[in-house]
């Protein structure tokens, strides 16, 4: 630990903080980062270390950490009406006001928002959302969910069931029921002279095998992250979702986009359902919402979707599901203010005017001898390393050569992601020119320091 | 609709929003309510009008609707440092601050927090946390939760199964494992000539034959309301907890106090578990636990659990889960802020000293020639309305009483609780002898008024 002294920051954080994704090895070692405030795109911790943060908080804090903006817009609503919930038909009115503006800002003609507290609650919503419908239009039966592999969609027992990750495997999940079909990412599964079109309807046929040997009419719906994040930051290779959209429709089987990392402009565009023409019947929003200031999910569903599920709870006279914060005003309010800031305060350019640079920036690392791929769009990307590029043969986990990266990175003053053997890097939107090279520069150094020391 | 003009707030609501727990029959005939503020325990609507607000929001707004004490700690904070997460072993200082608190609050000597936005994801956060723990120690199969009839938990798919309502069965849950036993209610319960202790004692003998029944070493662990809110406001009958703890603790079975409403005041004590001498192994805490400013939800680990948990984590390296916004600075800056305001402004006092009038007013709508129980405790209470006082029998489902009493108080600018055929009440904190007995009297007025429109 940094500071041993018994009532330390450090100290008080190990005696009374039970940590979620932290390496425990790491944690009992170095001790916790606890941080004070943020300016820009870096944040301070109590020794007043600062650390550029490449990975805006957890892909959520684009316009930085002290956005004046968003915080007086949290403030004036604060003093007007801080909080209130959104059940039994009252509602408050900025609740109504940003309902509308997702509406507007969304792939949808029409349709309708219903709010939670985070992505994890919004996916499990859709769940119950889709078993509902499914079971007051005389099919009960229709309950398995359809996710990919290294797909992420939360936490909850269902969610972390749709998630695609070996680690769920502690708890005992998935669930019976939730299924994972292929993950599109050719570079990995690709095979030898397999074009990417052709390994794309490879994957599509793959899954309408899948929903046939399930039955099509057990099939509650698909959810798919229009370029998965925490999976490692996989665009979906060439001509995917137009070939497993037809599919989907012959079974009549819905396709949820949860766009918890991809919404608002990640990818450069608003929604990575838009880049990617996944023409989902519903879009699961979060993090950028609120530009990382308030906890806030929210469902939006499509034009049929929203009316299929209207109908079905008009009959059941209720939809009986609800969270206690979900659509409250103050959440509403920053997140009217960040859409805004998104739109006039040219942060969504900024992405696409300086995502050219990001991507040579991360084929630069690329070249690396250990690096295997380096991929992304818009402003997220990550660096698979290898033992062999040829191969594409992992390192040995021994190594732990990402988690050794991060950690060095961090000491330099650099915040990025290991995950599995990629570094990640999902940069605020707001980083200029300047401060995207530093990262590269630092990350650079990193890479060559560490790949010192482990004698590689 | 009120206001029936094609841009009213009424009319952009209808358009845009997905309404959860709402009568669609009263939306759609009605509209919403569209608040705009609130000042002390009354909201306002986009007309003007005011309406007390007997139920704290969601139980949750205990402090009234504008403490300015609570709005400028979450200004002040903002400014400062608006959003972290808590992943990686990063931490803002405010969450460590808040940690330390809830501990030291706590009836455990020590232990350790885990935070989410809610109570839902709490209780599903329990769950995953006991599946690895009996899995890493063993134990895989020891994954069955017992919850009781009528206790609410929550609505992710996994909570929603722990909640013991009717309405579930919408989604085809609960899913298989999680077990419903007795609900402690004795007057709707008991038996002719049982005393209440000796249904206390038969349920708990219930209890064992249901774990001797489903195995005890299948049983993952059990979840309790110390009071249940949701279900209709039902403290455990006398000698519940005391009867079932030592079962519980046979057969190794952890016991979590679901303190999501009973937390921080609103029985009259610190937690629902000293109340009621639970002695529970973990406490969810949630909504009062910001006065309902902002979105949070926390797990307080007692010590024998938090050390196991964390031994089978650092076996797995981590513990592989956790929310993005899930102990944020903001929301930490606010709960500080509120529990000193509970404890310095006299909020706990205040429902010590009124909830005698609060029972007292309660007993005397229970004179009502339907009402067959006035029950509560603290600053939570119900009246059960019945078409028979001596037979306990329910009113004919078509009078719709208890939603046509709420409807009918609205109007009167008066905002409670229907659940089944109980009306609810769960005042702020906050609240004075002259508004208690106005809510009462407004009550009173609107019970005589319905019944004589039902024509009974």
């Amino acid at each position: 630990m940094k500071d041993q002294t018994s009532n330390s920051w450090e100290q008080r954080d190990m005696h009374n903080v039970f940590h979620g994704f932290t390496d425990l090895d790491t944690l009992n070692r170095n001790g916790p980062v606890v941080l004070t405030h943020g300016e820009g795109i870096h944040v301070f911790d109590v020794h007043g270390k600062s650390y550029m943060d490449a990975n805006s908080g957890l892909w959520n804090n684009v316009a930085g950490f002290n956005h004046r903006g968003i915080i007086e817009a949290l403030c004036d609503q604060a003093r007007r009406f801080p909080g209130y919930h959104a059940f039994f038909g009252r509602i408050a009115d900025t609740t109504v006001a940003l309902s509308e503006k997702l509406i507007e800002i969304s792939p949808f003609p029409s349709g309708k928002v219903y709010y939670t507290n985070s992505g994890s609650e919004a996916n499990d919503t859709v769940v119950k959302m889709l078993w509902m419908l499914h079971r007051r239009n005389g099919q009960p039966q229709r309950r398995k969910i359809i996710s990919r592999v290294n797909a992420y969609h939360g936490v909850t027992v269902a969610t972390a069931s749709m998630t695609g990750k070996a680690y769920n495997a502690e708890f005992g999940l998935p669930l019976p029921g939730f299924l994972h079909a292929d993950c599109p990412h050719f570079w990995r599964f690709g095979r030898a002279g397999e074009t990417e079109i052709e390994f794309s309807q490879r994957l599509a046929r793959n899954l309408e095998e899948l929903i046939i040997k399930e039955g099509p009419d057990t099939i509650a719906g698909m959810f798919a992250e229009p370029v998965q994040g925490a999976g490692g930051v996989i665009p979906p290779s060439e001509g995917y979702f137009e070939a497993i959209r037809p599919i989907l429709r012959k079974y009549g089987i819905p396709l949820i986009a949860d766009e918890v990392i991809t919404g608002f402009g990640r990818t450069g565009a608003m929604w990575g359902s838009d880049k990617y023409n996944v023409q989902p019947d519903a879009i699961v929003a979060s993090k950028c919402i609120t530009a990382g200031y308030f906890p806030m999910g929210a469902v939006l569903l499509g034009p049929d979707l929203c009316a299929a599920l209207t109908a079905v709870s008009e009959k059941a006279e209720e939809f009986p599901h609800g969270f206690t914060a979900g659509g409250n005003p103050l959440g509403s309010a920053v997140a009217l203010k960040a859409l805004e800031v998104l739109e006039t305060e040219g942060l969504l350019e900024n992405v696409n005017r300086l995502s050219g640079r990001f991507m040579s920036g991360l084929r630069q690392l690329g070249e690396h001898k250990y690096a295997g791929e380096a991929r992304g769009v818009g402003f997220m990307g990550a660096v698979e390393l290898v033992a062999d590029k040829a191969t594409k043969v992992a390192l040995d986990g021994s190594y732990q050569i990402s988690e050794r990266i991060a950690n060095k990175a961090l000491e330099k003053g650099l915040i990025c992601r290991p995950l599995g053997q990629a570094i990640v890097l999902g940069p605020p939107f707001v980083m200029t020119e300047v401060e995207m090279d530093r990262m590269f520069a630092i990350l650079a150094d990193t890479m060559t320091e560490v790949f010192a020391e482990v004698g590689l």
